[in-house]
């Protein structure tokens, strides 16, 4: 889940067409019954979600792990039984970039190894450092003029926002039955993802704090540069060990240079901080080595299908995703390793099953999700429509519904019908038998911040499901701990089932799901 | 605090001597007026804080850390004007240990910079490693056989007790007014700490498994050196980058050799499990630096003291103390930096305000504490009695109280009357004045597992204030995130005005605090 959309999609929030009057929506209740016996009782899930992180490894856009994560996928879709498995290109992305060493620690007054994480895409250390420290701590540009000079083959410790407190706050939540009830009568807009969204989503001041802090960290870059300096160790929120993580410099090939910069854990940049202020000399040693890939600058998608079997509707695609890509300072378990391997067993169970599908199923693993749904956009430009022109391409007629899975590793408690007020009783009829599985809840609310917004932004029918948060925006969304040991293998299962039985409804379907009006042209929502 | 004695006192739960009739408590109004506007409005106790933990750093027994805090503690006490400020040597410990570097990867099948602690007391590695790993999962002795051959140059991973989840719990917690009931309402006994002590206090049936897990442990290092295994990886408990840390030795000059040995995160350690148990290549570079101090192999502690002025009585002490040894992955704020600096900073209030005690009162910051209570059983040793024989020293007698704080960085909300029916109306008259500061509670309760046990242990009345638990046993107690960010200032502030009254009361009492019947002859409890 990508945090850079987090806010108000004001552009997005379309009038939902009024109801039709329909038929009471069709279940299978034998075929239910067989997906739940596969999915609950011989659920490879974990097995899938261990291979996606453990074995594949961080996943950032472009990198090595993330082509491990292609290969690996594309290998494992066809062993389930899948057809055209595919690492289908989805156009230009940028430098891969991969960590080979990160070591930082504390030397003077004494020694303390550091947590700390190199910042995507930074450079590596000429080798080990040890270096004296200095606090650069500028609120606007005019303060940077009194570094001048200072800075010269120093180590620049940036600040961090706020002191560290006790947290008398679980990490872990699920949804009450209030939170569900809000939703289930909350009408069509609203801000994104309000079950669960931390509660520092950016309004409009906050996106022009943002922009100007951004400003004023590119001119001290250049100061950085110009001055001579030797590395910069910066930190974000998180605290316990736990480092949430970013990029420090673009992955455009012709970026413009940066120095090697950690992102560090709050307590070990604190003390630096504190004690640089009281005066003490602080002295900090680090090797940091990363290396950059320029060869292959495309971004991908890993594609599979389950062919249908009706003759006139098998051109018919029923779409299921989430992206495969991650952030680099751990497995990408949470966001989303977990929402792929919930795609990746709902058709393997769909294939284990025998069902046949009336039409055809495609999954869709995502690439360089992180960085602006680049994959998912990309993909839908290149099959369906641009979102710029909207004009449509012939498949844009053939595609029954895309289903999404990206709000961390906790089971489905529902699904956001995206304003669509037709799609409402849908889905409320499908999951009427999940229910005792604790998911209940239809909203009319919009959300945002992942891949199913591509499709939803050229009026296709995209959704994503409602989650439990667990410790996703706690613990482990873009952090170092969004590990294999933050997934519930039960609620895993239960969202794999729940997903097969989605899918397998919009494949049998008389018709597709019905559509919200197609929006406007508007110019591609790249932050 | 030690863990090492969270077990039940059974042999300290002396009945208490009948209470006699007293005459009301006086209190002096005006004189706790002066401590709560020098300790609340001109607090110095963050910044002794400050010291005590990023400018001395982890202050492991025996270490250069301890070593500077009992240089600074000396110092700092004599600037608040104390006298006879001393380092005093309490015998014979052992070895001191400091770590030099630190640094652990995973390099196989991808790079991942992993989160590790060397444990205490083990040897650094020759230079950087870079070896295969293999798992030892020897549940019983029988067990070890099957690695023979197995072992040599590499690095060994042993396994960790259970999978980690997601964390539904709060890390910090204050005490409720049910759990203080509870404890006002306790009679004399019961299990120590009761209040804030971790679900896991050992029982009998778990510290027979702790013993055969010792018992194996010890063949298994064996093992490894007759096999010449390179390193050891182990974990305790702990997430999301928080590491609980222990020893990997022992501290005496004549411990057998062991091989270097680091404690990992909980996810580090179960990812290289997952994937060596999956048949996946593990490889790890790690390097350990670490070195021993064996010329000077006697522990300290820090004594100072404000002069008595009344003739008859300042031949007569009232003591006040905590530990200032900590565990070396972090600098021990609250396990116990923060009872140092409050004690620190209750006799700089009254030195501050100026008022004259009757009685000597006398700070106390032991060393070795973590290991057995070593400085404050030798101190009571050496000056008081020696448990073993109960033959008492002339100063026995002249003793009127000791004070003690070591339960994290929570404020006080009351105090353990440890058995004493006689002293509980004498400690509900002084806390009363600070019910608006949240301390109510006097609770006939015994606590252990810090150094009051060692006064208590010889018939002197020593007592441990009840203290919020914050995210004390959750995060920080021995844990690699026990650092100065975890200390609340209020908490602080409001412990150490408790903490001066406290002993300014028992020096200007008339007559010394009741005491319990001296207890008969017990063998030292070293665990």
């Amino acid at each position: 889940m990508n945090k850079l959309l987090l806010l108000p999609l004001a552009g997005t929030l379309a009038l939902a067409a009024p109801a039709r009057a329909q038929a009471p929506e069709k279940t299978d209740a034998a075929a239910l019954a067989k997906i739940k016996d596969e999915g609950l009782n011989r659920s490879q899930v974990m097995e899938t979600a261990f291979y996606l992180t453990d074995v594949c490894g961080p996943r950032l856009a472009g990198s090595e792990g993330l082509a491990r994560a292609n290969a690996y996928t594309k290998k494992q879709l066809t062993q389930f039984g899948l057809v055209n498995a595919n690492i289908e290109p989805w156009g230009d992305f940028g430098r891969g970039w991969d960590i080979d060493k990160s070591y930082v620690a504390l030397t003077k007054p004494y020694y303390h190894a550091m947590i700390g994480v190199p910042k995507a895409w930074t450079p590596g250390t000429p080798g080990a450092l040890r270096k004296a420290v200095v606090y650069v701590n500028a609120k606007e540009e005019a303060d940077l003029a009194k570094y001048q000079g200072q800075l010269r083959d120093k180590i620049v410790l940036l600040p961090v926002a706020a002191p560290l407190q006790p947290n008398f706050e679980p990490d872990a939540k699920r949804l009450s039955a209030d939170e569900l009830q809000k939703l289930a009568d909350a009408t069509a807009g609203g801000l994104p993802t309000a079950a669960n969204r931390p509660a520092d989503v950016p309004d409009a001041a906050r996106l022009a704090a943002r922009k100007a802090q951004l400003a004023l960290r590119a001119k001290l870059n250049d100061l950085l540069i110009t001055e001579g300096a030797a590395a910069v160790l910066s930190a974000g929120r998180g605290t316990d060990g736990t480092v949430f993580t970013t990029n420090g410099a673009p992955y455009a090939a012709d970026a413009k240079p940066v120095l090697p910069e950690l992102e560090m854990s709050g307590e070990d940049q604190l003390r630096l901080i504190r004690l640089v202020e009281a005066g003490i000399p602080v002295e900090v040693e680090m090797e940091t080595r990363t290396h950059f890939q320029t060869q292959d600058l495309k971004g991908y998608n890993v594609v599979a299908e389950i062919p249908g079997t009706d003759k006139k509707l098998k051109s018919e695609v029923v779409m299921l995703g989430g992206h495969l890509d991650s952030w680099h300072a751990a497995t990408g378990a949470t966001d989303n390793a977990a929402g792929c391997a919930v795609m990746m067993e709902a058709v393997r169970i769909l294939k284990a099953t025998g069902l046949k599908p009336r039409r055809t199923i495609r999954i869709a693993l995502w690439g360089e999700e992180e960085e602006g749904l680049y994959g998912s956009r990309n993909y839908v430009k290149n099959h369906f429509a641009d979102p710029a022109t909207m004009q449509l391409k012939p498949d844009h007629e053939k595609l029954a519904a895309y289903f999404n899975l990206d709000n961390g590793a906790g089971k489905i408690r529902g699904i956001y019908a995206q304003g669509n007020e037709a799609v409402k009783p849908i889905f409320t009829a499908w999951l009427a038998p999940f229910a005792e599985l604790g998911a209940t809840t239809v909203t009319l609310r919009n959300t945002g911040s992942t891949d199913h917004v591509a499709f939803d932004a050229v009026g296709l029918p995209g959704f994503q499901f409602i989650q439990d948060g667990l410790d996703y925006f706690a613990r482990t969304h873009h952090s170092n701990q969004d590990t294999y040991d933050r997934l519930v293998a039960d609620d895993l299962k239960q969202a794999s089932v729940i997903v097969a039985s989605f899918v397998y409804d919009a494949a049998m379907r008389d018709q597709k799901l019905p559509r919200k009006p197609l929006p406007a042209p508007t110019p591609p929502r790249v932050p």
